[in-house]
């Protein structure tokens, strides 16, 4: 290790090796052991920049969010709002190997959510920025002055859409083209459907 | 335990307590000490019934899928078309207390089988059965000469929109009224479109 380490980078370096203990073994076996081995570490070097499993998993969890949002952010989006819509949803999908790798990793912890309190939070805030954020891209899609409940069931469709095409696409792998066809063919039927009203 | 034990019967008793300990405790804690506590028996009388913590956890899971096949066989479909749809999958979102507990039970299971081997054959085969029957179902409410291509990006979409549906479903309560409709409006959309084209 060099004399000076940024701190920043060196915590997401050791959650990248938790990523790559749940990706091969599960996340039962992310330990602080199993993940200072991965990352070739001394448990004590590691719990000098994470106090806990928690912690370590915790910010391991909320890096795969992170590294979402920082992508969308740094988009480069068409004028026009369907374009625009399709680009962002497009960049959700895991289309390449890095986005599967969060895909995958993403899964891992938000079965394990369904029993740990800590992660479910953090799960939790992650659900209501997505769902709020398709909430948005719809709202680009249909008329203005669509009513509140349609608004809402076509987010929850959107987003349900999402997060199934994602499962799916862990559990077999789907060619980048197939899962843009799916998406892109739902943006255009609600576009459509929005013309019609 | 009374003299005459039905051993199909136990065997389903002892996949309940496995499903117990899944949704109080998490995938991993489902050893079979922890189980045969869970069920109140030994070990050696759990061991009667299931030679190994693997055979007990693919038993387990199966009977998700055993249950969910057996309710729908068990429906009396409407003629029309459109609504034997509309009432098979309703059957498969997690609308009651009993569906609820098979979702999350089941999520914890698939989010193994990203790990786990002998899980990922059972969650395959899972898998492709319900990717089948949705093109069954999709191809019920299309027009018969559909190109092919057609009827498999509506499969996906149907089969993606109802696992969405159901993750989101073990995340958050939703109510059912609020899952119908969602499925509702998107098999409405569906036929509609088909009557267009």
């Amino acid at each position: 290790m060099p004399k000076m380490v940024d701190p920043i980078e060196r915590r997401r370096e050791l959650a990248q090796a938790v990523w790559r203990v749940v990706l091969r073994d599960g996340l039962d076996r992310a330990s602080v052991r199993e993940v200072a081995r991965e990352a070739g570490v001394s448990m004590g070097s590691l719990r000098h920049y994470f106090g806990s499993q928690s912690e370590l998993l915790r910010f391991a969890m909320g890096m795969v969010i992170d590294r979402i949002e920082e992508r969308v952010a740094a988009l480069q989006l068409p004028d026009d709002p369907a374009e625009a819509v399709s680009t962002v949803l497009a960049e959700l999908l895991p289309l390449d190997c890095e986005r599967r790798t969060e895909n995958e990793v993403w899964l891992a912890f938000t079965a394990r959510a369904l029993v740990d309190p800590e992660l479910r939070v953090l799960r939790d805030e992650a659900y209501d920025r997505l769902r709020g954020a398709c909430e948005r891209w719809i709202s680009m899609l249909l008329a203005p002055d669509l009513p509140r409940e349609d608004v809402d069931l076509e987010s929850e469709r959107l987003f349900a859409l999402l997060d199934g095409l994602a499962v799916h696409a862990a559990m077999r792998p789907q060619s980048p083209d197939r899962l843009l066809a799916v998406l892109t063919h739902h943006l255009a039927q609600v576009s459509e459907q929005m013309r019609r009203t």
